[in-house]
C-alpha cells in the first residue's frame, strides 16, 4: 500500500460478507488506502459492546488494489480497538462504519453496533463517520448512499470534524433522483416499544424474541433526523461523547452535601 | 406485595449473584416494593447492547419480604426491557442498577452494562441511576455506598430528575468516615488505551486478549468525575440521553446543498 495517502479504517455491524459494507468499501476507495476490520458474523444491536470473558482471533482474508480486508470474531468496537492495537500500519486518518442494512436515526443511536464503531473512532480522536440505509434488505440499492456519502467523506477528509464529535449519516430508501439532499438535524425523541413474543420449546419451555417498534415522540418538529428522512432527505447528526448534561448540573447542586 | 408504596426496578450486569446487586437491594428495599430483573451471568463491557439473533428466557430465583428477584439469559438492557415487557405489574417509579464493581466514570460510561440499563430506563422516562465502587473485589465493601445512595434515592424519589436525564453515580474505595461528600460533576475527557495479549492454543493459532488502561485527558481539571473521585468524593454526573452536538449544527450546515 502507498503511504502518502489517506488512510481508511472501514468496519460494520452487520459482518464483514453484508452488502452494506462492500458498497461502503467501494465508496471510500478512491480517497486513500483501505483497511477493513469488521466483525465475521451479524452484530446487530451490539452498541458500544466489547468481548472481556473471551478472546478474539482475526484473519486476513482478501486483499485487492489499494484494499485489505480482516474479518474479526469480536463485536464492532472490538475490531476498531483491534485495528489501532494489531493491524493499522498507522493512525487512520478516517473510520467509516457500514452501510448498515437499517435505520440508526433517533434513539437507535444507542443500540447501533455501527455507530459503536463511529463513537469509538472518535474517543480516540479520529474523523467518524456512521452510514445507515433505511432499508433491510441483503441485497438493497446503496448508490444514493454511495454518491451522496462520497460527497460527506470528502468533506470530512478536507475539514475534520468538531470537537469530540462524529456523524451519524441515514439515507432514506429511495433512487438517487429522489433524494432532495442532505439535511444536518438533531437526533429525534423517541423510544423502541418492546413487545417480547412468548414461544414454547419442544419441551414446553418458555422463550421470548425481543421485538417492537418506534415510536417517535416529535412527530411535529422538522429539525430531526426522523422528519429529514420522513421526506426523502440524508440526514446527518453531530454526535457528541461528552454525555454531561450541562444545564442539570445546577439544579442537582442540592444533592452535594456543602 | 404493597401497592401504595413506590415500585423500585433494580439491575446490574455482574450478575444476579454478585454482591454489588444484594447490595443493592438492601439499599433501596427501605424506600419502596423492589422488584429485580438481573442477568444470569457477567455482562461486563456490554454497553446498550441488546439480544437480537437468540431468544431470552428468565425465571423467579427468590422472593423475600418485599423484594423478588427474577434472572434473566440477556445482557442488563435485555434485563430492563423484559421488566417492562413482561415482568412489572407496572410502569416502576425508579430505576437502579450497580452496584458494579468497578469504576463507569468518565468515558466508561460508554461501555458499561450498568449504565446501559440505566439510559435504557431513562429513554422510557423512568428515574434512573447507575451505582459504581471503585473496587473489583467480589467481596468489596459496599456500606459507604449504601450510606450516600441511599440520600440520593430518596432525593430522587423525591424530586425526581431533569428531563431526560440520567445519573451515573461513582463511590471511591474507601471507608465511610473517609468519604468527603457528594459532588455533582462533568464527564472527565479521557481514552482506555488498549493493549491486545497475544497468545497461542495448544494448536499454535493465536488469540487476543483484550486488556488496557485508563488515560485521563484532564489531569489539572477539578470539576471532573475522575477528580472527584481521586479527591474521595462520590462524583454525581447527569447523563443525557439525546447525543446531538447542538453547537456542532451551525459548523456542519456546508455540507447541507442548500
Amino acid at each position: 500500500m502507498e503511504t502518502n495517502r489517506p488512510l481508511i479504517l472501514v468496519t460494520n455491524d452487520d459482518g464483514i460478507e453484508a452488502k452494506g459494507i462492500r458498497s461502503l468499501i467501494e465508496m471510500v476507495k478512491p480517497f486513500g488506502d483501505v483497511i477493513t476490520v469488521a466483525p465475521f458474523h451479524v452484530h446487530s444491536g451490539k452498541s458500544h459492546a466489547i468481548t472481556v470473558e473471551l478472546p478474539i482471533r482475526y484473519r486476513l482474508l482478501r486483499e485487492y488494489e489499494n484494499v485489505k480486508v480482516y474479518g474479526c470474531t469480536g463485536t464492532p468496537v472490538d475490531s476498531v480497538k483491534l485495528a489501532f492495537s494489531a493491524i493499522l500500519p498507522r493512525t487512520p486518518d478516517l473510520i467509516v462504519s457500514g452501510i448498515n442494512h437499517g435505520s440508526n436515526a433517533s434513539v437507535s443511536v444507542v443500540y447501533s453496533g455501527t455507530m459503536g464503531a463511529v463513537i469509538e473512532g472518535c474517543l480516540n480522536g479520529i474523523p467518524s463517520v456512521g452510514f445507515s440505509l433505511l432499508d433491510f434488505d441483503p441485497d438493497a440499492d446503496f448508490s444514493a448512499a454511495q454518491q451522496f456519502g462520497r460527497k460527506i467523506v470528502q468533506h470530512v477528509l478536507g475539514e475534520g470534524l468538531p470537537d469530540a464529535t462524529c456523524l451519524n449519516v441515514n439515507i432514506p430508501p429511495v433512487g438517487m433522483n429522489e433524494v432532495k439532499g442532505i439535511k444536518v438535524c438533531r437526533q429525534a425523541r423517541g423510544v423502541w416499544r418492546e413487545e417480547f413474543e412468548k414461544r414454547l420449546d419442544p419441551r414446553k419451555g418458555e422463550y421470548y424474541w425481543l421485538t417492537g417498534y418506534f415510536v417517535n415522540h416529535e412527530n411535529g418538529a422538522t429539525d430531526t433526523d426522523e422528519w429529514a428522512l420522513e421526506n426523502n432527505y440524508i440526514s446527518v447528526v453531530p454526535v457528541q461523547v461528552d454525555f454531561t448534561n450541562y444545564r442539570a448540573m445546577e439544579r442537582l447542586k442540592i444533592i452535594q452535601d456543602d
